[in-house]
């Protein structure tokens, strides 16, 4: 296993020197999930608008959030996305909420932490609008799905490969 | 159950008025975990300045990042955060980092949100910086621990209550 | 009629220093419209879940630029909104959408930037969204409707006071 | 007519996915005025140095917004503007001031957001420098003037065809 | 001497808790100074509108700048400042701008950092509208020169006190 | 010696239009020291970690300080990084700290604000981690040692030519 890249031979914190990096384009797919007691669940669903706004609000949260991406992670390049979409389910078998977000640009570094930032804060959107009704919801399962571009080229999870993902 | 606080009465999104709530001290401790392939966590451990710097990184990230909430957060309050504690620790038997934020003010409304953003944020900054070494993190249990002030007083997570936590 | 409070003596501008002033509670409300061609606002209008959208995404902008407020306008106090409301209406008779907004907090300066910048930034949002099926809209009408607070107490523009407005 | 650009097949905002168009040079240029009281303008123009110096605050809160851009408007597009200029005149015929501003990059995507965000915020500014001697200005006539770049080329509103704009 | 306020009992990095620190009020005043060649000071000087533009842009960098300071040095707390101010002069007997800063509040923690921030952000500003004629400058002399409020009540800095300063 | 290249012919300040110039690899080094007194450096040195957390604080500041740059030196272009170093030393024979910072990115404009500025925030932050022990520290020394790229080429400070610096 090869050592952190974000740390110098002095075992110091630094950003990754990209300068020399070649342009391809890139795009990751992240996951979220905020479970949640079924009454809260139901509170979201119930009426086509409510409905829409909730999801609504959270998608708008995690498109801004990618945007800051590089400054709320230290170590991130700043980046120019050229996409960003997010989008949230209700998946009432579980009791929870799952959110997927896909990043993409032309650059000369991945954009995985802006797609897991899109969906985190949009999870944590989730959970500010329904806290005052359910302290106990939980979020999870914040992970890269697939990614493209790049020196590993093609990379797909585990879960996402076997299909046990609808 | 109660309605959600933040739609009004035609189902739209609504920050809450605040404006006529009595100030109380208000604090909240939030979690959140990364999980990681033993190897990574190694990565991290060995070396005293080595795991001082990577874990140093992602605190003050979150540090940062509560600051932040109302900016990422459509409906969350501004607010003026007289403590953020962020603490991490490599919790080995699991394979992961465990993340513990507190959040503190006197003011009109929770901290939950910035404690649970400062968890979040510090857990995207430790899987940013050993993402090249391992793709299959997952970041997980983000939650809230306990929280004191406001309406409902002193409350604690049943895993707190129960004393299943260190 | 008296000097401007931004430049101070020499004429340079100036922050004017409200430590001294009283905190009162304040309120603002403000207004802004978007005038359009009539297909583009039947298209915002048609379908109940689309209109919701648009005008969500709008009333979302509006919340978050009022908190970043003290950030776009150089001489503006920092402050801690209570409670920021963005409303959105579609004025078919006259071909456009109607934005009003209202911020409050107890403090020590008023809140008309706020509710003028919530306004006007949900307006550019409707234009955004809007301007690649119309490049004729255009903003306007961007004022205070009534103010409450701080030394000049009640206010209410003569539109309002002579109830020409709905 | 179109459908709206930032609304998917199933009537939810979604940001516009450009990273497959050309990059072409792009320029925009946007308006935007305040008209208030005789007295008001008044003393914005007398003494020179004043002018200067409340013109020239509210060009920096332009400039500054211009950037800010993609942070304030939801569905817009981070972009790395290469030439923002920001205008100021008093139009003592008509009791305003009128704000021009240009903005310009080599692209995916246009500019018009953001030189109409720059005029706006510069609006406000002139607006916040000014409201503690007048209640009762208005800002208006926010549009765009002229394009250049991308699909549509070049494009002139008809009021700068027509030249009845100085 | 004491310790390090900002590392904890093992030595890491810690926001100070000021929840049950005592409101006062607070001032700081703080100094910077750039120094350049006379030709470049000069340009900066001649013809009194030029100056003016600088020293207003510069003297707005500065106002903005101590608004962000919580967002910029990671273990400050987030204020509202009451008043911002930030002052330019030519000193041409030592080829140099000085700058001067002071920020007031009412609060729990002082706002030296936000004074410190204002006049090096000021600084910067001159250094970036001059470095095109002039890659020699330096800017230091970045400094406290007097505070008040808080457990240190009135202190100032000894060049204030022996008088040696205009 | 040229005219200021960020005042227009009327005087007033604009930012510069680099649309049309060339893109090419910029690099800067910039420097900033914090001189204090020997018991205040003493305090940051002693202690392995304690110094490496001092430091890396400081370090994480200044990288995000070098990406805020267009947001906070008014008439800076945004421009997208692609690698961030500081560094910092203790300089006992000096009683300072010594920061270098270097920064990068292919361009059409160079990045000596991003170095300076985040060479200034890692002084700011090292004094505020020390203030509380320190009144006395002043930042300085603020400058470019070196850049490469653009019209002037390789530029290096006298003090480096002359191997004055270690």
């Amino acid at each position: 296993m090869s050592k952190l890249t974000h740390l110098n031979e002095s075992g110091q914190a630094e950003m990754v020197d990209v300068t020399a990096k070649a342009v391809t384009e890139r795009v990751a797919v992240a996951e979220a999930t905020v479970t949640m007691q079924p009454a809260t669940l139901k509170l979201i669903i119930e009426g086509g608008h409510k409905k829409g706004d909730v999801f609504t609000v959270a998608k708008i949260a995690g498109v801004q959030a990618a945007k800051q991406c590089a400054n709320l992670i230290p170590l991130c390049h700043p980046l120019m996305l050229t996409s960003i979409k997010v989008d949230l389910q209700a998946d009432e078998a579980n009791n929870r909420v799952i959110i997927q977000s896909v990043c993409k640009l032309a650059g000369q570094t991945g954009v995985e932490m802006e797609a897991l930032t899109a969906a985190s804060v949009a999870a944590l959107t989730i959970y500010d609008m329904c806290k005052a009704v359910d302290k106990t919801m939980v979020i999870g399962d914040i992970q890269i799905l697939e990614k493209l571009g790049g020196k590993s080229g093609h990379w797909r999870a585990e879960s996402v490969v076997e299909g046990s993902r609808g």
